[in-house]
């Protein structure tokens, strides 16, 4: 009898498909605690209700990551139980916040797919949507990751790539209209630095660094309800590509934005993510790092109390990001990298 | 001085006796969180407050096991603290749905008891209530353990051994009279197999594997109360029976419940266990896999949108369930099985 | 460019000074959901909102020592970054009981400062106070830290050192006056011993033991917003003074409170704590067991239905308590005590 957990393979896409993901998920401050607890993360907003009020918002929303988390943990059984890489991301805009009470559900469409010249894989491009309890859209991005075929002989009809923008306009990212920058207290959010005090080009060492325990990553990716098997199952990953499991690359990414309350602790916001690259896996036991560059700055239209920022953090496994480990010359990257992610994020103004 | 936590001895118990279990244990979304974390639970009704109230639920309970584990653990210091080996599940029954927000407590009475021929240990049959702060009946379930005496001179009355039924008649668990399987989003639920689509015999491989950490089944099982030494303490359990901490067997319980949504998406509520053994222990570093046969079903007396499938569910450690492990002919079990779960599933019918 | 999270040190901080701890942090269910995961506290207010309305309280409260790890936390980032050790606690007392939903905030004052007589570290005195969202004081305590200093060779002008009480009046800390222990059920809390069954000089073996994980401690230590770096980095501790991550010393506090419940079931409250010395550092792996000694009583002012037990609690690693190890003649310790834990408790008379 079909266990119903087989996923989907190449031959299983075409270009338009709508792939609609359950159950939806509900979300509550033990979702927000929990996540506390996996990262660490402090920022204001997402901390403090008193703070969070003082923007304008009804209470502390949940932190943007976590809302991409559930919405891509509700894309797995369908997109990319069969993958054996998520490829990268684009497109990624975080358009409402989400609050706890909130119930999410989420919906991918398929913008195209390639056949590798193997024919033993294929690529797959989704644009994926998550929804609150209203169908108010509230993240939306794009991702391609490389999906197992059934069989290397089968035809597959040929598939469009589509064209994706690398970097997204912070502003199509919609903030609440009642949020506003103005009132908060300056003395109260951890942070001293405001939008006009980044210049392009500025890099951080965030300083800190996490040890990443094999049940710790487990934990954050059933909160996720992300069922990629390599994370879970130490068994049968002995035998796998690692010999072990693999981290949710997700989670990397979480504590990569918790390291960076160091020196950015008023980005309070991620708007949009423009590209993202999990250079190589993270296992437990690997001790996470980060770093960030200042790649860009933007305007909010016909706000004068916010900004944008575009950020750059880099993270790595096992060295310091004192000397800033980077891509080298031909493309290649330090051996310690393993996460390299571009977003916007939405700050006060001094 | 006394500390409170010698408990109660084989020679404590006398047959009529009621344990009043303490403190009560409110339960929260936070608790929710914890359990999904911890095992990645899908089933819609838990999962979703939307969900839940297209079912006519006020909002999402608890998972059903989880209260099992709530409950059980409030019963340990004063039924199983000295125990052996916990024997036993007979007629376990859920009888209310939990919500966030309920306070939960236990009592027990002691149905019998028998000296083994070694006047060394006993066996103690108690039958556990769970009630919510209305006094109402959320759980009731009986269970036998192998108590230490404390001395094995002492003479102990004769005690009587109760008769248990081997089957719960599943519609004795009664389900919120509010509800109906009627009016929910059948594309919403993860699921697309409904009570009619399961044949008796039929066998699911759930596929999917869980490897446990001691974090985790340490966090789990404190969460419930659960005070069995066993489960904590390295340092004493090196010493031990088996060199090491011994997961609570509700852990592997819940892992093969949560694994058990591939194939059985639709499989809402446990309304009842008939049976349940622990056939080996589990310790963390295993890998939990599970597979299912359906071995009956029973309509839901005067409702023709649901329907009782009686479920066996059998978990392995550290080997795959592809080839459904079981017991052999003479009784003897797969040397990989360390669970089989007799009960019963509230679904939806098509 | 700064990071932001290079902490003060020693030549940073002066008598008077007062420090601004950010951003706040909410509190909520899910946190106590986390303390109950990670500790399995069972005392009945904290565990009950019925038993803790039956107190006259709106219902369950935090557990008084997560207050103190929360507002401990928020000191870390401007107390004790660049901490060699914690060296003690004093005049901690518990004002107000925090309950889901309030905001917590800190702020610091420098009491006093001496140098050391190597010239590379000196000790800071600071009175940290923490305030919900009323700004109404919930916690108040001194703590000493050794810091670092930047560069040996500067001076640094003479601190004065503040006298600290050694004993805390416990009903200097403030129990809400809506609260009475009168109407609660007796056979609800889990404890049959009331603050008149303890003589001083009596001690209590607590019989239970936990083993700590590495995953645990860093989800706690996060949960507080808890920065201090000898607790997340395995890869630069493997270089540090002991070759590994060492153990939040709260962490080991709250693990033996929560062991405490054996015997001490009723000491419902902590009112304040006289003094606290984490004798030697603890590890991943380490099983901590519990004692506890009455070492003073006192009756609350005008109340019949309470009063105070002084207890010593004293916790060791890797060796059990029957016995209770303790200091030795010469004012060492037994090898294996990690703490040594002065406070008061607020407990039911019979």
């Amino acid at each position: 009898m079909t266990s119903g957990a087989a996923g989907n393979f190449f031959e299983d896409f075409r270009a338009g498909q709508i792939l609609q993901h359950g159950p939806a998920r509900s979300v509550s401050v033990g979702d927000v605690a929990l996540y506390t607890a996996l990262y660490g993360g402090r920022f204001a907003p997402q901390s403090s209700d008193v703070f969070a009020r003082s923007l304008g918002l009804p209470g502390a929303p949940l932190d943007d990551l976590l809302v991409f988390h559930l919405v891509f943990g509700k894309t797995v059984p369908e997109v990319s139980l069969n993958a054996i890489a998520n490829l990268g991301y684009a497109e990624c805009r975080f358009l409402k916040p989400v609050f706890p009470g909130d119930t999410l559900s989420a919906r991918s469409e398929v913008l195209g797919m390639r056949e590798n010249t193997n024919r033993e894989t294929g690529i797959v491009y989704v644009r994926s949507t998550g929804f609150n309890q209203n169908d108010e859209q509230v993240l939306s991005y794009a991702r391609w990751v490389m999906v197992r075929k059934r069989s290397a002989e089968k035809d597959v009809p040929n598939g469009q790539v589509p064209k994706l923008a690398t970097v997204v306009e912070p502003h199509e990212s919609t903030m609440d209209p009642r949020v506003t920058f103005e009132a908060f207290d300056r003395g109260a959010s951890g942070g001293s630095l405001y939008f006009e005090d980044y210049a392009i080009g500025a890099r951080i060492d965030h300083g800190d660094a996490m040890t990443v325990e094999e049940a710790e990553h487990m934990m954050a990716t059933r909160l996720y309800h992300n069922t990629a098997r390599v994370h879970f199952n130490a068994h049968a990953e002995k035998q796998g590509r690692f010999g072990r499991r693999i981290v949710y690359g997700g989670h990397v990414i979480s504590i990569a934005r918790a390291l960076s309350f160091n020196g950015l602790a008023n980005a309070w916001f991620v708007s949009a993510i423009n590209a993202g690259r999990h250079v190589a896996p993270c296992f437990g036991g690997d001790t996470v790092y980060a770093w960030s560059e200042i790649i860009g700055a933007a305007q909010a239209p016909s706000r004068d109390d916010m900004g944008y920022l575009r950020v750059r953090t880099v993270a790595t496994k096992d060295r310091s990001c004192a000397d800033f480990p980077d891509r080298s010359g031909d493309g290649g990257y330090d051996p310690a990298v393993i996460l390299d992610l571009d977003y916007w994020v939405l700050m006060p103004r001094a």
